[in-house]
C-alpha cells in the first residue's frame, strides 16, 4: 500500500517575482547619491531581491538562516573520496558543537545554522540540535544501482521543501544552502553530468582533495553510472533519484519550497549547484529566486556557471562546502539591500547630478 | 624661515610582519577541522593578518575604521569630469549625515565612517563631525603646474599619518581607505601612469562616467602633465606632489602610519591604489600590511594588479570609490579571521583526518 503522500512534488508552481516592484527599485537606484551604476553588481542584486519579496525597498537585516543537510553515499564503496564515511556523523557533531568552518562563517553572517540529518549513516537520533528527517543511513552504490528509490527521492526533496515552509513560517529573510556527506562530489558530478549535460571528466573535481590517480577512478565510475542510468536532462528528477543522494535531494527540495515562497536562497557551491540544476530544469523559474555564492575550486563549477550564464558573487578558492561559500556571500547581498535602502536620493541630499556635458557621447 | 616639521616622512621606517607568528598560523590551518587548502584564500588571509599582529590566532571582532579624506582639484579647470566640483563638500555633508554608499556599507560591516577634510574647496569649518585638516582650498592645476608645494604636500601625507597613529590610539584592528574628491581620477590616472609606470591611455578611465570625446581629452590631459613634469617611478614623493592631491598624499601618509604601527589596511578601488602605489615605490615594506579590497571597473586598476602581481579579494563592478569596496572587503577579512581562530582541530573534534592512500599522488 503506498503511503498518503503530504508533499507531491508535481503540484509544484513557482511565482514570478514581481517586475514592478524591479521597475521601483531600478528607477530608485537612479537616484541615489552616486554615480549611475557606480555600484555595479550590488545594484543588480538590490534589485532582484526588490522582484523576490515584491517591495521596492526591501527592509535591510532579518533572519538569515544556513539549511545545512547531511547524508552518506554509497558510491564511497568505488573508493572515490580522500576521506571515510565515517567523517560524515563525526562533523554533524562538530556542526553541533560550532568547532567547524560553518560555524564561524555563519556566526560572521549573523545568521544561524540548522544541521537536518537527511541519511546520514550512523544512528545520530538522540543528538541534541539536530534536525530529524533521515531518510535512510547512506544511499545506495549509484554506479552499481539507482542511489534512491522513488519513495526515497520523494522523501528526501520533501524533507527539504518542509524545511523551506518551516523557515518561512519563522520570518527567515535569506535561506542558504550548505551540506555534508563523504562521497558527495561524486553524485554532484554524475547529477552535473546528466543534466548540463556535459563529458564526465569535464565534471569530475578533486572533491576534498583526492590524488590524480583516484581522480581517473573517480571519473570511470562516472561514467559506468551515467551508461547504467542512461540519464536525460529531460528527465530531471529522474537523475536527482539514479545519482543524487539524500542530501542533494533535500537541497532541490529546499530550492522549490523557498523559491515557491518567495524567500532568496544563496546556492552554496558545486553540491548545492547541482542540486539547484535539477530544480532548475524541473520547474525553470526557480532561477529568479537564486544567488550563486562563489566559484568553487571544484572544477566542474566553471562548467556549470558558463554553460548556464551564471556569475558567482565571490571568487576565493574555496571547495569546503557546509555552506561556506553561501555565508561568506550573504554580507555582500545584505550590504546590496542595505546601500538600496539606506541612502538618500539626490534630490533629498541637495546634491548636484551630473554635467550634461561632460557625460555626453 | 622654515616652519618645525612634527613629522619627517623620510624618518618613516616600516616592520616587517612576523614570520614566526605566520608560520604558526599556517601549522594552526592545517589541524582545523577542514581539508587542508579548501578554505581557499581566506586561509592566506588569516595567516597575513597573523604576521602583522604578530599573533598566531588573531583575535575577531574590534573596532573598524574608514578613514575618509576628501580634497578638490585643480585639474577639473580642463574638464576632465562627468560632476562639478560642487560635488565634492556637498557629497562631504552627505556622508556627516549618514547617506552615501559609504554610510550604509560601513555600517553592514561594523565600521565607523571618519571623514577627513584635507582639501575641499569650500568653507566647511562649522561642520559637526568632519576632521578638520584642510591644507588648501583644492591643488593647482597639475597640467600647469605642480599640483602642490612641498610644504603642502608633506602636510597632507602627515594628516594621514596622524589618522593612522589616531586609530592605534584609539584600538582600531582595521583601517579601510577611502576618499572623495571631483577630478580624483586625473590625479590617481597621472600617478599610475608616472610610478608603474605605463601609458597614459592604460592609466585613463571613465571615472564618475564621461563620453568617449571626454576620455580623449582626460588622457590628453594626463599626457601632458607627464611630459610637464617628468616624474620617475623612483621620486614616488615628488610624483605624488606633483601630480597627486591632498586627499592622495593624506592616503599615502596613512598607509605609511597603519603600516609602521602594524594595523592592517584595507585599500579601496583606484584612487587608493594610486596613494598605494606611491607609498609602496616609496617604502616597499608596506605591501605586508595591505589588502586589496576590489577590482575597480576604472581600467587601469587592471594595470596596477597585473603589474604589481596583486590579487583582489572582491570584483563586483564597484567605481564609487569613498572607501565603498574597502568595507565591503571588511566582512570577508573578519570572517577569515574568525575561522581560523573559531573551528575546532581535527584532534580536538575528533574527526578522522584524511585516508592516506586515497591522498596519494
Amino acid at each position: 500500500m503506498k503511503p498518503q503522500a503530504a508533499f507531491d512534488v508535481n503540484g509544484v508552481s513557482i511565482p514570478e517575482p514581481s517586475r514592478k516592484a524591479m521597475a521601483s527599485a531600478r528607477d530608485r537606484q537612479s537616484h541615489l547619491t552616486k554615480p549611475p551604476g557606480s555600484l555595479g553588481r550590488l545594484e543588480d542584486l538590490a534589485v532582484r531581491v526588490a522582484g523576490i519579496r515584491d517591495q521596492a525597498v526591501p527592509e535591510p537585516g532579518g533572519l538569515k538562516r544556513v539549511l545545512l543537510f547531511a547524508g552518506d553515499h554509497g558510491v564511497t564503496a568505488e573508493g572515490v573520496s580522500a576521506y571515510p564515511s565515517a567523517v560524515t556523523p563525526m562533523m554533524v557533531r562538530n556542526f553541533l558543537a560550532g568547532g567547524a568552518a560553518i560555524n564561524a562563517l555563519a556566526g560572521a553572517a549573523g545568521a544561524e545554522v540548522r544541521v537536518v540529518d537527511v541519511g546520514v549513516a550512523a544512528d545520530l537520533s538522540g543528538l541534541k540540535g539536530l534536525v530529524q528527517a533521515k531518510v535512510g543511513p547512506g544511499t545506495r552504490n549509484l554506479r552499481r544501482e539507482p542511489a534512491m528509490t522513488e519513495a526515497e527521492c520523494a522523501q528526501a526533496l520533501e524533507a527539504g521543501w518542509n524545511q523551506a515552509l518551516q523557515a518561512q513560517r519563522d520570518g527567515v529573510r535569506w535561506i542558504a544552502l550548505g551540506e555534508m556527506g563523504i562521497g558527495n562530489t561524486t553524485a554532484a558530478a554524475a547529477l552535473m553530468a546528466s543534466l548540463l549535460p556535459c563529458p564526465a571528466a569535464q565534471a569530475t573535481g578533486l572533491g576534498t582533495g583526492i590524488s590524480p590517480a583516484v581522480w581517473r577512478a573517480k571519473c570511470a565510475v562516472i561514467r559506468g553510472a551515467l551508461k547504467l542510468h542512461r540519464l536525460s536532462p529531460k528527465r530531471p528528477l529522474e537523475a536527482l533519484r539514479k545519482v543524487g543522494g539524500f542530501e542533494i535531494a533535500a537541497l532541490t527540495g529546499a530550492i522549490l519550497g523557498a523559491a515557491a515562497r518567495r524567500i532568496p536562497v544563496v546556492v552554496d557551491g558545486y553540491i548545492a549547484s547541482a542540486a539547484y540544476l535539477a530544480a532548475f530544469r524541473f520547474r525553470p523559474g526557480v532561477k529568479a529566486f537564486c544567488f550563486f555564492a562563489h566559484r568553487s575550486q571544484e572544477r566542474g563549477h566553471q562548467v556549470f556557471f558558463r554553460k548556464l550564464g551564471l556569475e558567482p558573487i565571490l571568487d576565493l578558492g574555496l571547495r569546503l562546502g557546509e555552506g561556506t561559500g553561501a555565508a561568506m556571500a550573504l554580507p555582500v547581498l545584505e550590504a546590496a539591500v542595505r546601500a538600496h535602502s539606506q541612502m538618500a536620493t539626490f534630490e533629498g541630499a541637495a546634491v548636484p547630478g551630473k554635467t550634461k556635458e561632460a557625460g555626453k557621447a
